[in-house]
């Protein structure tokens, strides 16, 4: 009841609809046009709005207008912010989470005209935790139509490939678990060099708690896809490598399975997005993903995150690394796991099947569904 | 002792000699020369030799001239065989085995210069056990010397190919074992051909309890190879499709687990190996079937037999039909199966890669050994 009071009571505030002014004077694509009023005892201290990719978000533009014109670092004290999206609660690129600076700089109260598409990144309730109070979404309609070309860009679902490494028998590993290496040094190579074609890179907690991989590209640094690990239970160990890279892309997706305390050490070193429920919906998790903006995922993960990610159907390609080496062993390890089709029938069908030698292995590429293929 | 003292009597005796004789008078190449002598009363009562591949051996060929110079069809009743080599027990192409026609004339006494060289072919044995007294081996060096040629040609070790069929995830059924069918027309089809070309076609016992097959070349009938069957505890149902049919090319290989009386059973139907010991041992299976002229040995073995033959070291090249299909399941079943390697340096390496599209399949060759590849 009261929500929907406080929404109708500040729906078209004259402060919104400056930052609504402000937010139209440019189209920051792929990212979204945002506007943000600082006020402050019923004026207005400081107003900015996201210029393009790469530069600050519009939050960050209006504390830093307020600063300037009042040549007081704590200009923002007490404040309310209208700004016409969410603000963010995750590093993007090089910039700082935009709900960190607000309860930095002691804003009191922020109004947001439409909530953040992505619905991982849910910054209003970081707010509210810190004791902020927080009105939104109050102008959703108004948002999305000077958005619409963002958010008909981030409502795609990013392309997402599978790329495993088996022995030509499909295995990954022995029976006892060795796994290294099973690719010989060309294909290892090119999967450095595909990696820099992706936005992100995901792979299971599994493959962090035994390979404790870095996930990078290998070539210059700016290449790097974000690394997603996919860690329900959150069992990655604190000092895996991949949480020492402190570049801020490491994400690492949980559930509420998670313990609380782990949660809180783990976001200390990187992103941690909590999804709802007892496990990750991986379906879910690649929407919120192409919300990020990302448009190309590599799956890197083990036999049970590649069988989870056929059952969800978000895959699109799988890129198949074959060795010409026979492992053998009725309990080593599959390249798919999972429980697996009963009957044939029912087998998932691949298509536009292209083989490729690398060195002595062979890359073999499917698509999953019948599309045009695309190359990295 | 008496065996040695036997053989030291017996060596180089005036029959023994005519029967070398009659062996050299032609060279019925890939097949061994063989002479045969029929002796009565002191008195020769029939001579022959096998004249080429395809024609009578020569103990049928003195049966025969006993019967035709006495005109007596009882002719060899009571008579000694000398011939120059052990006598074989088993279907060869349209040929019976010559010890049933020794035992069905009544011959009473068996004299043989050289052992059979495939030691699953034991017709001394087989005589014993029919009351005939078996004397032998006599002049096992004179034999050889003559048949030079001939054991050169069966002492190599033939080509032995497993074809397998697996989906992209290396799976040949799913987890409740449905198998039919991971290949696309194209793939069966050529895999018909294929069968043509080899000398023999072996599967596992739980090939014939689950598929039932015919294995048949669906070419015309005389290019059919020969079915073999390793079957250590002789589980194969006596209804099965492979005993049905009667063109004397369907050899059960079994062990000293196979229980007696079903033993008797199968071999009303087909030829049956024992082999000594618990299981069969397949390298010595192979060396036997070279032994019986067989050059190229296709095995289309489940996932147990293929692990198995692959351990014994008996493979020369993999053919991989794998269809565009995701089967997944970490109790699928594996396209190879047994025990499998503990450390990924121990994997079996591959040489020779050829891929090739069947179809919306792919058939990945792969040799063994570094050896210059065959063609089917």
């Amino acid at each position: 009841m009261y929500k929907n009071y406080a929404v109708k009571d500040w729906s078209m505030d004259r402060f919104m609809k400056l930052a609504f002014r402000l937010a139209k004077k440019t189209d920051p694509f792929p990212n979204p046009r945002v506007g943000a009023v600082l006020v402050k005892d019923g004026q207005i201290i400081g107003t900015g709005y996201h210029r393009k990719a790469g530069m600050p978000h519009a939050e960050i533009e209006a504390i830093k207008d307020a600063k300037k014109k009042s040549r007081r670092q704590n200009a923002a004290k007490g404040a309310a912010l209208y700004v016409t999206l969410e603000p963010c609660s995750h590093t993007m690129k090089r910039t700082p989470p935009c709900t960190k600076e607000i309860v930095a700089n002691g804003i009191r109260r922020v109004v947001y005209a439409m909530k953040d598409p992505n619905p991982l990144v849910s910054g209003a309730s970081e707010l509210r935790d810190a004791g902020i109070v927080v009105i939104g979404a109050t102008d959703e309609k108004e948002a999305r139509k000077i958005n619409r070309r963002y958010l008909a860009n981030i409502s795609k679902k990013p392309f997402v490939v599978i790329k495993m490494a088996m022995s030509a028998d499909g295995k990954t590993a022995t029976r006892t678990g060795d796994s290294k290496w099973i690719s010989g040094k060309e294909a290892r190579g090119y999967v450095h060099r595909m990696r820099a074609s992706f936005d992100a890179v995901m792979v299971g907690a599994n493959t962090v708690v035994k390979d404790d991989p870095e996930l990078t590209s290998h070539n210059k640094k700016s290449c790097d896809p974000y690394r997603i690990i996919v860690d329900g239970r959150l069992r990655l160990p604190l000092n895996a490598r991949i949480l020492r890279n402190q570049d801020g892309k490491t994400i690492i997706v949980t559930s509420g399975k998670a313990p609380e305390d782990k949660i809180k050490k783990v976001k200390r070193k990187a992103d941690v997005f909590v999804s709802e429920g007892d496990g990750v919906d991986l379906s879910k998790l690649i929407t919120a993903l192409g919300a990020m903006g990302m448009k190309r995922i590599l799956i890197e993960g083990g036999s049970e995150l590649n069988a989870r990610a056929l059952e969800a159907g978000i895959v699109d390609k799988i890129c198949i690394f074959m060795a010409p080496k026979i492992i053998g062993g009725r309990d080593a390890k599959p390249v798919i796991g999972g429980l697996g089709i009963a009957r044939m029938k029912d087998a998932l069908a691949l298509y536009d099947t292209k083989t490729k030698k690398l060195g002595r292995d062979i890359l073999l590429e499917f698509s999953v569904r019948r599309r045009q293929p695309q190359c990295f």
